[in-house]
């Protein structure tokens, strides 16, 4: 569990995302690269959702949402999910087609990725122009977690992202066509 | 001149941007690690703009901005840049006072920042609530420019950024605290 106002960490630095969802026995898992922290206390973030997505009919239904921050080991994984609709599924869903493996939230019902390196459990503030117009949703962040071997507050307080020794364990961060930058040298300002 | 409905890509990978602003002779440029792509066609854009900050006065009045997207050798001048305000300065401003080069956008006031790999200008898409409420602003993008040394075409349409080669022209990726990564490893997904 992060401390909730450091939550933002975890999207500061701009990582594509998968968003899991979950409503009345149906769930759905979609990739955004459009996503950017909003507030720090209480956290806020902010996601595009398509107005044609499965995930945005189950999101607005359940009110609620998960963002999985994937990493280097997921890139294909990432691709395929973003690439067809959970919609076009009969019997099945993409969890059970892909053979992915998930683990309960504490405050929402959708699945958290085993194998992402960040989860944030997120309820929507309904912002009805944002959503209509824009496709824009604002939600608030009501629990996160991280996989402690690449973010950890290393006893300080201070939470912060480190990769070294896990290449693979490294964020995505998407341009176009699954062409994708891993996170990549660490530098620290001088004059901090 | 990037085509503009590929200038979302020069934000898709999550980097920080320095936000420069004009209005009346005065001008200001701050940091921002707070945006997205929020549309493809026209180009739209969302970044955090804290009322405190002299930028939001400047960006208000204007009814414009520019984003300048910074790179790995301007990473001591972005943390500078964040870390205080232009307000606090009296008969000069953060240009003068750090010796910084601009030139001139086609569209709107905001000074350009020599040195940045890619810019943008943005016109504001008033959304008092939005403003108001989350310090959120909605912008389109009328022009987008980029160092062609890391950002092009290369002949088939299709732009991207191209890094290797040109470790000092690297997007960053501010997590917090003076802590960045530069954009890393290309990873092209196997499945597209």
């Amino acid at each position: 569990m992060i401390k909730l106002t450091q939550a933002y960490r975890l999207l500061n630095h701009g990582p594509t995302i998968l968003v899991s969802s979950s409503f009345n026995g149906k769930q759905n898992i979609m990739a955004a690269a459009w996503n950017m922290p909003l507030d720090f206390d209480p956290p806020k973030i902010c996601v595009v959702i398509d107005k044609k997505t499965y995930t945005r009919e189950l999101i607005e239904a359940s009110g609620s949402f998960a963002i999985n921050v994937p990493c280097v080991a997921q890139v294909d994984l990432v691709t395929k999910l973003g690439s067809y609709s959970g919609r076009e599924l009969q019997g099945t869903d993409k969890f059970a087609e892909n053979q992915l493996q998930t683990f309960a939230a504490k405050h929402i019902a959708a699945p958290l990725l085993t194998g992402c390196v960040a989860w944030l459990e997120c309820k929507i503030i309904p912002e009805p122009h944002n959503q209509n117009t824009y496709d824009l949703f604002i939600a608030e962040v009501v629990a996160a977690y991280a996989d402690e071997r690449v973010f950890s507050n290393k006893g300080n307080g201070q939470y912060h992202w480190h990769f070294e020794g896990h290449d693979a364990l490294r964020t995505i961060h998407h341009v176009a066509g699954g062409a994708f930058f891993a996170a990549g040298k660490s530098i620290q300002a001088q004059n901090t």
